[in-house]
Parts: C-alpha cells; structure tokens; sequence
C-alpha cells in the first residue's frame, strides 16, 4: 500500500513502478521487439528516445487504470506499449517541429541522427503503434486510439497557429492542451478500462485521464517558468525560448503594466530574444501571482479527475490513481 | 469496355476513372469530411496536397482489385480513401526529408505552410487513415494496412541509409522500393479483396500489387532520366539533384568506365553538382543502355503482376488490371 507519510513527489512515481512492476516488464519487452528492425538506424534512433529515461507515465496509467477497472490482461500490455510509442512518435515529430535541442535531457534525437530520420522513425514508431492495438484485437480501442491520435495532431497544429498570439484567450489555450496532451491521457484511461472488459467503468476513467492531462500540461508550462517557489529540479525556459504561448504567460501579461506587456509582446518573438529576459519573465510570472493562479487552475482540474475516480471500486489502484493525481501538482509548487 | 485500340497511355488511367467514377466519387467525399477541421491550417494544406492533381491510383487500385475479387462494398470506400491518406501524409514527410521544392508540378506544401506545418498534417492524415480503417470494421484489413504503414517507414529509413552508396546493390534498390512503394499497392490490392469479403483472391491481388508497385517505382526513377527514348512528359532530374540512388545509376555506373564512375561518384554528391552534370548523367545512362535495362526489369515485375491476376474470375475489372499493368510499363518508353 501506499506510504502518506512521504510528502516527496518521486517516491509516488517509484512507488507506481514498484507496484506495477511485472506488468511493465512485459511492456518493455514488447515495447523492445516492436521497435526491432533489419535497418540500423531504426533502433538505434527509438532505443534512443524510448529509454532516454522515460518515466512510462502513460503506460503506467493504462496499466492503473485496467486494473482500476477491473483487471489487466494482455491486451492491456500491448495497449500499453501502443500508447508509449504514440508519446514517443509525437516526441520525435515535436524535436523536429520545436527546434529544441534537448530531450528528456539527452541532446534531441534530430541533433545527433538528422531531421530526416526523426520524421521516419516517429513515422515507424506510429505505425508500430498501430500494429499493437491491431493485436489487441478490440476495434473500440482501435477507435478511441485512432481518434485521439488525430485530435494530438490537431492540436499541435492549433499550438503552431497560436504562435505569436500573446493575447490568447484562457479557453483557446486549454483547447490546445486538450488536445495535444490530454487527449492521449483520457485515451489511455478510457482504453484501459476497455481492454480489462469493464467498460462500464470507461466513461470515469476517460473523465480522469482528461482532467489529469489538463492539469499535467498546465504544471508543465508552468515549471517551465520555475513553478511557485523554486527554479530546482527542471530545466527551466525550453518553452520560453521557442516563444510557445502558455498559461502563466498569458496571465502575466493580462495582469501586467503596459511596459510588462510591452516586454512580453517583444520577448515572446524568438528572434528578439535578448539574454536577461528569461529572468525577467520568471520575475513578472512572480510579480503577478500568474504561477500561483496557474496552479490554481490545475488543481481544479486535478480535482475534477480525483472526482471522476469516486464512481470506481475502492481498491489499490483506485487509490494509485488518486496518488498520481496529487503527485502531478504537488510537482509545481 | 477497354478501348484497345488506344496507344495512349493517358486514355488506360481516364478509362479507369471512368469505369469507376461513381465509387471515386464516393471516396472524394470520404476524403473531404476527414480532412476537415475547424483548425484551418489543416484542410488548407491537407486540401491543397490532397486535390494537388492525384490521380488516385492506389484508390483505383483498391476499388479495381475489389470488383475483381467480386464487388466493392462501403468497407472499400472507407479503405481506398484510407490508402489515399497514407500516401498523402507520405508524400508530405517526404517534402520535409527530401528538400525537394516541387510536389505534383506545385511547390511542396513545405515551401507555402513550412516544414513544421507539413510533419504534423502528415501526422494527422495518417491519424484519419487509421480512423478510415477503424471504419471498415474489419481487424483484418487493418493488420494488413498497419503493417504495410511500418515497412514504407522502414524502405523509407533504409533509402536514407543508403544516400551515397553509389555501389548500392540491386537487391538492396529493390528491397529499398518494395518497401517504401510496393508495399502499399499490395496492402491496397490485398485488402481490396478482403473488403469484397473474398479472402479467397487475396494472395494473388496481393502479388500482383506488390508486382506492379516494384514497376511503378522502377518506371518512376528511370522517368526520372527521361526514360528510354524521350524528355517530354515529365520533370527531369528530381532524384539526380537529391543524390536519390536508383536503378539506372547503379547500372550505368557498374556498366560505366572508370571516369564515369568518377563522375557518378562526384556528381551524386549533392553539394558537388556542377550545373552541366544532369544533361551527362542522362548521356551516359542512354550510352550504357541503363534505361533499357531498367525498363526490362520493370517489365519482368509487369509480367508477374499479370500472371498474378489468373486465378481471378474473368471480368472487365481484371481486364482493367492488366491494362493498368501494361499503362504503368508503357509510360516509361
């Protein structure tokens, strides 16, 4: 069982590895002879990204989430493994798309293999990823997978668009994250239920996989900027850098001075990016609480998936869930 | 019927879409409400690849190879449109990794909406051909369609590999093109068959669309050369000025004296063309009879492709097979 007594982040996630221990083991052993190939460089580049240091966060939701539900079976497994390599593809596809040079803290898989072969090798990954929910032999799966592989997609465009859009509305910026991050989160969940054959429990786990996302992206940005209190323990300014409009950016320039919003209208361009204006970011994402407001808005939402889980059984896994719920926010402050 | 009379290659694909114009209708339409998104960038660049002049021929390859088996059915629509998409989110991966400037006689998507733009619509057509094929409802065809969706990544990796290897060897070329092209013209044939609820015809529609897919690729990168007799018809030099290693320059090197090789050698490398060299590459591949020799073996897989549709019931629809078989052979001389 779970130990409440440890307030520290890492040990919720350790402490989900160590439960889910043998059923991981399978999705590494699949998750290794998918991404096999005659040609060199295709497991060379996904061996790469895929064990550069991934926690398997979504397998391992998948994975909670059937036995949440009911149970794991082998179609889990494999639905498991399909949601990691369509995390992975996008990942490779995004390195290509961001010009970011890091990954995972590893230099980006573009820098060391070329552009070229980060497209193809997502391209394969996907593909593979397809092939595992063909294996898991339930066309439902397929469907939620298939759909939310699309809506990924559709996002990344919508945050491409949004590009420069320094007044984005609150409501457009949430419908990206939906969309390019907690799209493949309710998937998983909701899938996870199907292939434990509960899908009476799907629609709660689709609701908690979609609010967790929501809140897991929102932390994301806004660690990006150091979180609430402190610039240790995440690389902090990828997002600023690339000029990605986010939450704590939007509500930092709404609640600014016209000099404030001035700075960010000019900062979030990439190329006028001058060296001292990170940390002027991350003092005006302090000055106007929009870190502390961020975090607010995710924990609603970590709410609402803490909610949609009351429905279930009581259970171990029920409570895991709940755990990694806490864990996702307790992360950002 | 078939207009025999007929040399012109153009009238075999104008008779096809004729012959199928009421199922190619049907798919256009499929095609439309797919690609739709309220994220705009998405059916502006996907409408302007997807309209971009196709001919549709993996579409009338399905449908074709479907009424040959014994008759199309809506699973058929929603696959060829399906087949129609993977293709189309190739050819858009295939603008970011080939550099090329020029896709379907217009500018590469890439050079109106950007690389990024065209890696991430690419990623959402390939989304919807899979939700296409969720619609089949057949697990099946889906496999089939997974898998092929795999090996194309895979020939397309192994093409990269294979830049600069000038002594590329034959079975390698054609490993090389039976992956990334052929294997969609016999995933499109073979579940073409499956989806007129036929598995019987299966195999030898899958033989035959791997056969002509090998030709067609083959026909394609001798094209390139100009063919065997004539420079009309069709954009010369596009793989020459890639460095693309294909067919008539691995045999006009092999056939080639030692200052050909040199020059193949120099000339394939493409920061070291000189402006001269693709009127001397497409010289020495007439000198050497490398087109003809292409051709021949192009023709071989033709022969296999018909030979392939024997077991098949006769009908009009086998007969436009083999007519698109001879069409695919006929436009490289």
């Amino acid at each position: 069982m779970l130990n409440p007594a440890s307030k520290s982040p890492f040990s919720t996630i350790e402490y989900m590895q160590t439960c889910l221990k043998d059923d991981l083991a399978i999705v590494e052993t699949i998750l290794t002879e998918e991404a096999a190939s005659p040609v060199d460089m295709i497991p060379d580049l996904s061996g790469y990204i895929v064990a550069a240091g991934g926690k398997r966060l979504r397998p391992m939701i998948t994975l909670a989430a059937a036995y949440a539900a009911g149970g794991a079976t082998s179609a889990t497994h494999y639905l498991s493994a399909a949601v990691e390599f369509i995390h992975t593809a996008t990942l490779l596809h995004d390195d290509v798309v961001d010009n970011s040079d890091l990954r995972r803290g590893k230099p980006a898989a573009k820098m060391v293999w070329g552009n070229t072969a980060s497209v193809l090798v997502g391209d394969f990954l996907f593909a593979k990823a397809f092939h595992l929910m063909v294996r898991t032999g339930e066309i439902k799966i397929l469907d939620i997978l298939a759909k939310a592989s699309g809506v990924i997609a559709e996002g990344e465009v919508r945050q491409l668009a949004a590009q420069g859009r320094l007044d984005l509305p609150t409501e457009e910026y949430l419908a990206i994250i939906e969309a390019k991050t907690a799209a493949l989160f309710e998937a998983a969940a909701e899938a996870g239920a199907l292939s434990a054959g509960h899908a009476e429990h799907s629609a709660a786990l689709a609701s908690y996989g979609k609010n967790l996302g929501l809140a897991f992206q929102i932390v994301d940005d806004t660690l990006d900027y150091g979180g609430t209190t402190s610039l240790i323990g995440k690389s902090v300014g990828d997002d600023f850098r690339e000029g990605k409009i986010t939450l704590p950016v939007v509500i930092a320039r709404r609640r600014g001075a016209p000099e404030d919003r001035a700075f960010w209208d000019r900062a979030m361009q990439v190329d006028k990016q001058e060296d001292s204006d990170l940390a002027h970011a991350i003092h005006l994402i302090r000055q106007t609480d929009a870190a502390k407001a961020s975090m607010d808005e995710a924990k609603a939402y970590i709410q609402l998936a803490k909610n949609a889980l009351i429905t279930l059984p009581e259970s171990e896994y029920r409570i895991l869930l709940e755990s990694l719920a806490d864990f996702c926010l307790d992360r950002g402050y």
